[in-house]
């Protein structure tokens, strides 16, 4: 049984789903306020996450031929404003620099929201011919963004992410590139994360300030509300146009490169939080978990079983294993090790190392399994397999359980109203159509996804013949 | 042979050696300048070597208990502004952010040029407890000082690197870890990067800027200039005090913590480049080497040539390898394999096929090697062993012929006249005398050293007793 104080200590998510997400960033020790106000210190165990996160990411990426690189972090105010779409949609919440040691500078810098300016201005330089395409780089940086309402992990001024840029000498290649990459989202986010998500393409109104298009991965959350989780964009040669990225092609004449950029940010941290969490604290995909399995030692002052307890972490050591020997009551360090969301514990006592065996603990079911001693490493990988797939499978069957279909604006209302959760509704196409659906239920097209079905005839809307499905949705 | 146009296009490293840098980093590949001035962009053969840095790093660290962390980019003036020898040393240098989005900051924030004031404020709420004590994190970032003059990876604007920040009950811990994570660098320098290094204390003129003691670790570059490489601080309770960061200890009193920090940055890989290059352009230790093996196909039309080139590079995947395939000719993938620093290349064409023999050229030595097809992968693990250990001996034995000893100013000037290179020397302690030997002969003391020699007994500028052996020589 967990120890009661702690579990007391957060709220309920169904009283109140906010509050509760608050709780447990802090409880679990993943982030702390600062004095910089709207900017969090990660601290070991949601930075490990992070490392882990990008870790796998990154081997994903590399082995589609990715390269690692590392730009400024500063964009001179005239670059910025090169493209005229991005900067309507970016400079009104960058940071400006002004000063430089004791001087005033010449030319004020932002600090990077985004690196699309940087990445042209260095492309330009650096692509000549088709020989030098395509280029395929990526990096791992801060970026910033002033915002004015902010949430750990969901939005902060200052924020961890991947930035990928590429460059290439054909139009279907960046759209093969872009597509490439958002799969790997996908595919990271599912088997990864434990995560299921929607791909589909945003609309003209959600999409990046400068992009031609924008794909997405749409998560739901288990409070109904929808996340994006991992965006890609196609820039055609909107970007190399402003920025006069040419290269000379086989045929010897001069082109225009076309260009793609995507990204995944800390977020995902909050999105794990809040797909897998519940009222005992986080619950964490064994594949992020920086800790998989804590053994904890029962009666742990009587003579054997803190050796025990050693031993077991030895033979344990293929997994991320540890011992909770703090001078802690066995209920406390299992509260804190449910409110860490480490995905096994091992309970080892007296009693246990007399009949050669111990209990094992899942997190996400709570179910307790009694395994001989000999067969403990053999169980303890087979269950973190299955901790993976089953995690997966239960926030598949959420979201499936909170996908909705509405045929006109009385349904959607009412399951906007009721039912937290995915809207599936059909679209003519047009933005008034998307400004009304947000003015009146404050919820927004997630995305155009790929798997169109055909829900009915007529936007849901205005009631004119409807072009595609789209998912609607409130979002973080 | 190296293809002749490539090898005429870097400066030779006698005539001039700043020169031939910059066309090393340039011709490699591992930079290229940027619209932000002082800033660089590391390029994906700059940033693996980086990265191959930060892991092996980043292992030694957390083999001691280090945990990693990422607190904000930003610092408030008010809180820089808390430890007054801190401010005093890094205001002159900062750059400062003074509006968000549209609006004007109330209080002007700094981009972190180290984060002691952030860890400070952070600790201060973290640590109640001698049970919450050490604390021993760590984060890897980008800083930014405000150079006026700047060189690639050795003094940029903003540069990446890795700051340890930890929290002690005892001076004797903080003291413990200081020398500890000194130790950590050293033995990277050295097992890592083939660079032998000076361990030592700084002068209290050269010391960090709010520290109680700084260590150093100091390299000599082929020029026979010094490049301190890693500092480690030991702030004593001084910042506690200013931050006011205390903790209950065991005896039920409420005392002061003891502090520590310590770092290494990008500018390795301009130590890299300055000990280990050569005419040819960068010479890579095998354990930092993105690539350590590349193959060259000779006659690689002829049938089955590249097909064995592929089969050789299948059974090296235990090392980092790859094939030149492209349509350059042989000499001028050599030349190429030779500027970017690629430890061992692996020459196969058809006589070598039909002789059942290749041959391995080493780019430290230029030594050239047949070995039997049968045996290329033992050879090829032995043979990158070997460079490894040459490399630190080749330069450690440089360090040793360059290192000089003075007992009088007469001699102290006829060296750093005529012999580039670190001059031992006795010295007072008095900082007057290393202001004039700064004055006269543009040479900084780089350290008292941990080995303590007694050269003379009088202080090599005044004449007066000697109290230390100091390690003096021209630095970047």
């Amino acid at each position: 049984m967990a120890d009661k104080k702690l579990v007391e200590a957060i709220t309920s998510m169904d009283e109140d789903f906010a509050q509760w997400y608050t709780d447990v960033v802090k409880k679990a020790e993943l982030i702390d306020y600062t004095s910089v106000k709207g900017c969090m210190v990660i601290k070991p165990a949601g930075y490990a996450i992070w490392e882990l996160i990008q870790k796998q990411l990154d081997e994903r990426f590399k082995a589609t031929g990715v390269e690692n690189v590392y730009l400024p972090m500063f964009i001179p105010e005239s670059l910025l404003q090169k493209e005229k779409d991005h900067v309507e949609g970016f400079a009104p919440e960058v940071a400006w620099v002004t000063h430089g040691g004791l001087q005033p500078l010449q030319e004020r810098l932002c600090v990077r929201p985004t690196s699309e300016t940087l990445f042209c201005d260095f492309y330009k330089n650096d692509i000549h011919s088709y020989r030098d395409l395509p280029k395929v780089y990526n990096q791992w940086c801060s970026v910033v963004r002033w915002e004015k309402e902010t949430r750990p992990f969901l939005r902060s001024r200052e924020f961890l992410w991947q930035e990928g840029h590429t460059a290439h000498a054909t139009m279907e290649e960046a759209e093969e590139r872009t597509i490439q990459m958002l799969n790997i989202y996908a595919d990271f986010c599912e088997q990864v994360l434990a995560m299921p998500v929607i791909k589909g393409r945003k609309t003209d109104k959600e999409k990046f300030a400068g992009a031609e298009s924008t794909y997405t991965i749409e998560a739901l959350m288990h409070d109904g509300k929808a996340l994006q989780s991992g965006t890609s964009h196609n820039f055609g040669d909107g970007f190399a146009k402003a920025f006069g990225i040419q290269f000379t092609d086989r045929d010897n004449t001069l082109k225009y490169v076309y260009q793609t950029s995507w990204g995944m940010t800390t977020r995902l941290i909050g999105a794990i939080i809040m797909v897998h969490g519940d009222n005992s604290g986080l619950v964490l995909p064994p594949k992020v978990a920086p800790t998989q399995i804590m053994i904890i030692p029962i009666q742990q002052k009587k003579e054997g079983v803190l050796d025990t307890a050693y031993q077991l972490r030895d033979r344990l050591s293929n997994f991320r294993v540890k011992v909770d020997d703090s001078d802690k009551s066995p209920g406390w360090k299992f509260s804190e090790q449910e409110m860490r969301g480490i995905p096994i514990r091992v309970e080892i006592g007296p009693k246990d190392i007399e009949a050669g065996k111990c209990v094992i603990c899942r997190r996400d079911t709570r179910e307790k399994i009694e395994v001989a001693l000999d067969e403990l490493e053999a169980k303890a990988g087979e269950l973190l397999e299955q901790i993976q797939k089953d995690m997966l499978e239960r926030a598949r069957a959420h979201r499936d359980s909170h996908t909705y279909t509405a045929r006109n604006m009385e349904e959607l209302e009412e399951i906007l109203n009721s039912k937290p959760g995915f809207v599936k509704a059909m679209w003519c196409g047009d933005q008034a159509c998307e400004d009304t659906i947000k003015e009146k239920f404050a919820a927004t097209s997630r995305c155009m996804p790929f798997e169109q079905e055909q829900i009915s005839d007529t936007c849901v809307c205005c009631g004119k013949p409807a072009k595609k499905m789209v998912y609607w949705g409130r979002a973080y």
